[in-house]
């Protein structure tokens, strides 16, 4: 007898995000789900580990036949914690999300759903992170999600090569267009803080900014698609050697 | 004139740490050089950003003529917080380490270290990470600092291709036999957790593991070379996309 397929889903918004209920709403009925989230935001997480402090797991319930987890740590502390403690066979995929917020671009770097679905993928599991580009909680998700359905059912039947991962994004406020696999744009943020100064007239310093696409004229780039309102799938690599460069870096470095 | 270098360095082990001090002392004496790390230890932050909460710089006195500061945050924080309020003109290397810790196979996505390298990188500085393959904060650099500063002196003359950052691990305890050029090891961490019960009876879990090596007969390895004694150097993507996917993955998604 086939056991049924087990879904490992995480995010970085937190358990208490409408996103990854919804995401947990996306996977067949014929799969087992299991969701464990951070206890509380974990935006901009990329693929930070707790080292220091102890970690705990909370059940928190059901949704649908959905079992919820809260976790006090990151997004990839939650998968693997979970894969430790919580799963009883390997899960057949790995999801995050959705997040509230795009990851498009350089922003896969600092995203903690990449992060758990990057930790996904290094043990080998296939992983897709799902992010709509829109910070709001009450973000409505209805357009995106059949898009959502249909990937998930696609990986489910096709299995991703070892080493890559999915990084979906899909335009909010519209119904999307269709669907385009195309590469992250090469992009970085700017006027990255704002200044205030203390009470005591002390300054500090708040993350703020502004992404500044690099690929502005490019036709091929997940911010371009977004833009024209598609949802987009880049394909992303864990290992990150620039395997095109070891010969030539060779002759510069070995001794 | 020609304006002299300047060189920002950071690390995850914090400004408390020999490694970084270490590493300003191996940048050439025509450089100015300032030291912005986290005012706490912060390994295995990867590239985490601090969103919800504001940053200070603190300044920490000089270690010969490089300034020294202290932030709040992680060390990507220390990066865009010290290119956006503390340096005059553009860096012409990001450096970090020397990192108190093995950086290498996997680890990379979860090293601070790393992280603040790939945000020098981002932003189209030549950047480069150091670690050696020891944590404990007494560790001997001494027979490593000569590679070092070959390896920063390389840079200054040839800065890296746009998009790509050096990965540098150094084996502890040993003459190195020489540096090579080589792959990240495909790896994976298990074991993760150990189980713990607190006085009332709660579980709770403590990150610890080993790393276990999918590449372990392949000898075109950062962990085949360490093992042999080697400095390894990986360059590093800071673009994720497997662009070679692109082109099937489409036949698959794209509707």
């Amino acid at each position: 007898m086939t056991q049924r397929p087990l879904i490992l889903i995480s995010n970085d918004d937190s358990i208490n995000a409408p996103g990854i209920l919804r995401l947990a709403e996306c996977v067949p009925d014929n799969c087992d789900v299991i969701v464990v989230g951070p206890d509380a935001p974990h935006s901009g997480q990329s693929s930070a580990i707790t080292v220091g402090t102890p970690l705990r797991i909370t059940p928190r319930g059901t949704h649908g036949a959905a079992k919820l987890y809260a976790v006090n740590g990151s997004p990839v502390d939650c998968i693997k914690l979970a894969l430790s403690k919580l799963v009883d066979r390997r899960p057949t995929l790995v999801l995050a999300g959705i997040n509230h917020g795009s990851n498009s671009a350089c922003n896969v770097v600092y995203s903690g759903t990449m992060g758990a679905v990057l930790e996904g993928a290094t043990v080998g599991v296939t992983a897709c992170g799902f992010s709509i580009t829109d910070h709001a909680m009450d973000v409505d998700f209805a357009a995106t999600m059949p898009y959502v359905r249909s990937i998930i059912e696609h990986l489910l039947a096709n299995p991703l090569p070892a080493g890559v991962c999915l990084n979906v994004n899909m335009p909010a406020g519209v119904e999307p267009k269709g669907v385009r696999v195309c590469r992250a744009a090469r992009a970085a943020w700017t006027d990255e803080y704002a200044d205030y100064a203390d009470p005591f007239g002390r300054p500090f310093y708040w993350l703020t900014g502004r992404m500044v696409n690099h690929d502005a004229s490019a036709t091929d780039t997940d911010e371009y698609w977004l833009a024209q309102g598609y949802i987009t799938v880049v394909p992303v690599n864990v290992d990150m050697t620039a395997h095109n460069l070891i010969a030539s870096f060779s002759k510069d470095f070995d001794r």
